[in-house]
């Protein structure tokens, strides 16, 4: 191979120091889902065919990545079949695998065929990576990881009040603090359909209410008019463009709007019950706001919608979201099991605490000594040293070869270890160790527990 | 879907014990490597398939899982083409991307990919599934781990002795004292058939000697002279198979074998710097052993070879193997690059655990303590209470609906939670919790500090 190689655009290798935080910022997530008592679980990379198409719409199913089957997978197919030349016929005949394209279907999956064995309300999470054939941009990767939690088997709104406690809890402990939750109810938004007589429109209706913040609302309802909603409907929407004041302001706006809606006002009393708990509980940095435009996967939640923007000032997409789905687990044949779950952006996550410089030092912290090799008798020596720190946990290590002093400490320099140790003869003799601080350029001589007590 | 889903064979579910399982062996193999100066890299899951093909034999093409291209993938293939109907022709032009079927190979790959941003010697370590179409059966799967440790860019001897230290530091961490740290030599079985006059036929020479410990003696004979080698150079083995002693005895009845063979003798002078360090350093709980017979991966080795065996009276193949590679990165374009490693098998290091019963009981404890729910007063008294705990790092649970008090007793009871706390009338007006404990029966009244002590 004479050209460099290569990785397929839209993947990523990650380096020590990008790897450390993005465990930091994994671990976290993990400490505290799992404090929240959701249990870990882990699914395949790839499912059977048929558990995931069909499950994401025609889009979805086009950026699945489908696995061919190995060996001699033309064989069965039919000359006539084969003939025909169509990826529609042929793909299914040739690949029975795809990789996961999220984690809420393998999840659902995992309910149904492992419904005897589980405990219900099943509180799980899941930190894994998905794959989606899509066209690769900035932020957008074809391989990235999801970190979702999800409880199912309860339709109880205590689960709502706990996933908004659960993001403050992540995102403070991250030390990100001021990002807003936006809640939403799909029953407000039904409500809302169906008051301005556009309940058959609901989906046009909530993509052109969610342009509201950036196309404005002349435009708005310019977009609503053309998809055939009338002029008196659009004007019953008039309070919902002057929303304003605080949770409980919004909510009483709402309810004039909403009055005739059996629907609405049940989203309506969902949201206040969910907004009095968090109020009177208090979230530690993380503000909690009702945006009725926000309607992300309409298709699929039926109740709480959620959705997580960095702080003020950080130009970035959503960096989570989630809600209620009534029937997570119906695709695959169980009835009546009402899911909840919220999902945390990695990717974005870092990018923002890249940003705004809250990634700890500590963390990248990498070797915290290296011992210089002088020779075979002085590496040993150092050796045995290196041996004793490791078993005291201190990261440390031992030049492998007797190379030039000077290689030696350009190593150290440019992986940052902070300190070096040299043994020559004299050190030898006397059983010391000559410690240099790479920082400040200051040199000691001292014993082995003096050594460790600088170290630790 | 009626019937139940199910996942593709050769793949696992993992639920929560065997997640926290597998995540505590996970733990502290990396905190090992970590203590020994290893940093962690990630590559994709999918590779360029010119990366991997052609890497790992025609036997390990066939393994390769392969990835179909997306969208309308026949259309740049021309009927003629086409109408071979021949997997052969078809796979490449069809699949243009495949599964990661080992981490070495996307290793060699990345040293290359950024030679530039890496110091050398470079020590990784890389923990990631990887993927093969291998015929399933028990303990062999199509997905598994594998957690790898190697440095590249040093030919130094004290790379082996660490490593060997690694898995003695590794081993004695998940308290799996006695296991068997193999070690030979590519140079020592190149010298040996160097000097029974099979230089050309290693390969079959050590593929027959590979089988000592299974058909004996003189099967192995009748094996070799099958092959070809000569009766007298076969009469030469003798004092192989008559090998006794420890390391240095063994030693010594090899330097005789190999007295003719310069190559030969080098492997020696390796194994004994090798066995002189760790003989000084001393080893936690490993034993190290010679093991002549010993060749696994010898088209790629041409250093060191280590095998891992579990400790006497468990059945189980190498629970770790790994070895030196003088030309890890020359597939890339890169020469001279010298390569050891090793690789830790978490599949089968869970079996010798388990069956040993080595986990601790702590790695599975779910959820410490359960709220019962006795309606929406008491719920929301009970969430606050919980939200405290959460912050104090216990983990702590609400049930979410106000369901029968036995139901609830039987979740905290099958999902083994320890502690269920009740809060009813009487203790929301003296702001009190009834703390019961599952396993003895006992129930107390305590205060909110009570409560947190008794659980901390």
């Amino acid at each position: 191979m004479a050209q460099k190689p290569s990785i397929p655009k839209g993947t990523r290798d990650f380096n020590a120091a990008e790897v450390a935080k993005r465990t930091y910022i994994v671990d976290t997530i993990k400490s505290k889902f799992e404090v929240f008592g959701f249990q870990p679980i882990e699914t395949p990379s790839f499912e059977n065919s048929d558990t995931l198409m069909g499950k994401y719409g025609d889009e979805g199913d086009r950026l699945i990545f489908k696995i061919l089957n190995s060996g001699e997978y033309l064989k069965k197919i039919s000359d006539d079949d084969y003939a025909l030349k169509s990826e529609q016929k042929l793909t299914p005949r040739i690949s029975e695998k795809a990789l996961r394209y999220d984690l809420t279907v393998p999840f659902a999956r995992y309910v149904v065929q492992h419904q005897n064995e589980i405990e219900f309300p099943f509180k799980r999470y899941q930190i894994q990576p998905v794959w989606r054939a899509d066209r690769p941009q900035k932020g957008r990767f074809r391989e990235f990881y999801q970190c979702d939690a999800d409880v199912v088997g309860s339709k109880s709104l205590f689960q709502e009040i706990e996933f908004i406690q659960l993001y403050d809890a992540v995102f403070d402990a991250l030390n990100l603090k001021g990002v807003t939750i936006k809640i939403n109810n799909r029953k407000v938004l039904s409500g809302i359909a169906e008051v301005i007589g556009a309940k058959d429109k609901l989906i046009d209706f909530t993509v052109a209410l969610d342009k509201l913040d950036k196309i404005g609302e002349e435009k708005v309802k310019a977009e609503m008019l053309g998809k055939g909603i009338s002029e008196e409907g659009i004007a019953k929407l008039q309070p919902l463009f002057e929303l304003s004041g605080d949770f409980g302001g919004q909510i009483k706006s709402l309810k004039a709007i909403l009055s005739n809606s059996e629907e609405g006002l049940k989203g309506i009393e969902e949201l206040e019950f969910i907004n009095k708990a968090i109020t009177e509980f208090k979230l530690k940095s993380a503000n909690l706001e009702l945006d009725v435009t926000l309607a992300r996967g309409l298709n699929y939640y039926t109740g709480a919608i959620f959705e997580v923007s960095a702080p003020e000032g950080v130009k970035m997409g959503s960096i989570g979201g989630g809600g209620r789905y009534d029937d997570l687990t119906g695709i695959f044949g169980l009835k009546d099991m009402s899911g909840v779950g919220i999902s945390f952006g990695l990717d974005r996550i870092y990018l923002v605490l890249e940003e705004l410089g809250l990634f700890p030092d500590t963390i990248t912290a990498s070797t915290k000594v290296l011992f210089i090799n002088f020779g075979e008798t002085e590496a040993i020596a150092c050796l045995k040293a290196v041996t004793k720190l490791r078993e005291s946990g201190i990261k440390a290590e031992l030049y492998p070869d007797k190379a030039k002093m000077k290689k030696q400490m350009n190593y150290a320099n440019r992986r940052n270890i902070p300190f070096v140790v040299l043994v020559g003869d004299e050190e030898l003799k006397t059983e010391s160790f000559t410690l240099k601080d790479m920082v400040s350029g200051n040199q000691n001589v001292v014993s082995y527990n003096e050594l460790l007590n600088k170290l630790k």
